[in-house]
């Protein structure tokens, strides 16, 4: 399988491009809607057809590029079936989207957003099998739970119930990171995360409910934007 | 193998960590001094014992970890035998570093710096054939060759001789990335890096001396903290 890690320096955000290099059938993860042009100009240079557009979530803090990609090589868009209208598939637990002979299934990853989702490949060769957690889990850390929905419950019982019980060398790719970290896997994560693995349930709620964040700058333009798969005309935010 | 690729915010640098799990023997190619908390955690939580540090050549924009490194972990510091005195092994063509039973080997590949290295890995199970490319190969680009006794004809040398003779799916790790690429293959960088391929010698070697970059910021610094190996007291320069 090919793969591509990419970097929004801008959002810290991280975008996957997945790949069959014999049909060339391409998905993109979460991509970013200032990078567009380096994105299509690697799929034209890899000459690989993107069928596929997964948004993890709706972001608050970039604008996704999934609208202007459906538009420009008429890829399908994807994302979770409680979160944008927009999308062309809504997914739910264990829905697959197809590249090649590859699969990607859903898992339904609640609490940083309601309508988080986590994407798990099963290893392909040379390429072993990785989840792809979005904000649910980061590198030895996890997403805020304050708005959108959050839950900081739920994501607790996201990542416990739902990835940790992953096999220890799923490796895990996340959809930011602050510190140069690229990837993890279950196991260190579940050895080394010592937001999620040092307390209790009762005690992460405690923890997240006192971050005290400050508002994602682009929160209500992204909202907006990202509802209507970042194009440039917004839906309504009452569906 | 166990591999993790590292990224530095502030100077746009990836450090790479590769390791042999089973005897815990770990390398860092270019580490950088700012981020030794991090990577001197890291090597903690995955149970390896840093066995040597190496640069790939004496950085003008930022300063090595090394000498920190080794103080810390009593890892061997090794580079280019014409670069950095502190360096406890002095690297030639084809000089081998081992780590469990892999090696990487040095290939002497100036232009950027007199001094830069690249250091190839033949592959093992999980982990195909890669070479990292310190600044000589960049995704899509090349380093600049303005100072240090860089030489625009000595690095078109070193990349169409030396690195683009490799086999095409050999993975290219670069010492930098400013467009949030994370990595390239030989094939690729043949057919689409648009620098180094769509021009004879002469016309690259014109083309880099128009470049009229700035000074880098911190080089007065940088270099000779980093002929110290990063280490408070550095080395005469008139070595």
């Amino acid at each position: 399988m090919l793969f591509r890690q990419l970097f929004d320096q801008v959002s810290s955000t991280w975008t996957y491009l997945l790949a069959d290099p014999i049909t060339g059938e391409a998905l993109l993860i979460d991509p970013v809607r200032e990078l567009l042009d380096r994105d299509l100009q690697l799929l034209v240079e890899l000459d690989l057809k993107l069928v596929a557009v997964l948004d993890t979530h709706v972001h608050a803090d970039h604008v996704t590029a999934a609208g202007s990609l459906r538009e420009q090589t008429g890829a399908m868009t994807a994302a979770s079936a409680i979160g944008a209208p927009c999308v062309d598939r809504q997914l739910r637990d264990d829905d697959e989207i197809a590249f090649g002979p590859y699969r990607l299934v859903a898992i339904e990853t609640p609490g940083h957003t309601d309508d988080s989702l986590s994407f798990y490949f099963a290893g392909a060769p040379g390429f072993p099998a990785a989840v792809f957690t979005g904000d649910t889990l980061l590198v030895r850390g996890c997403g805020r739970t304050d708005f959108q929905n959050g839950d900081a419950g739920a994501l607790y019982d996201s990542v416990h119930a739902k990835l940790f019980t992953l096999p220890e060398d799923t490796r895990v790719y996340p959809g930011h990171d602050y510190k140069g970290f690229t990837m993890s896997t279950i196991g260190e994560e579940r050895r080394h995360n010592r937001r999620l693995v040092d307390r209790e349930r009762d005690a992460f709620i405690a923890l997240m409910a006192g971050l005290n964040l400050p508002r994602p700058r682009l929160i209500d333009e992204a909202v907006l934007a990202n509802r209507a798969c970042g194009r440039a005309e917004p839906v309504p935010q009452s569906a």
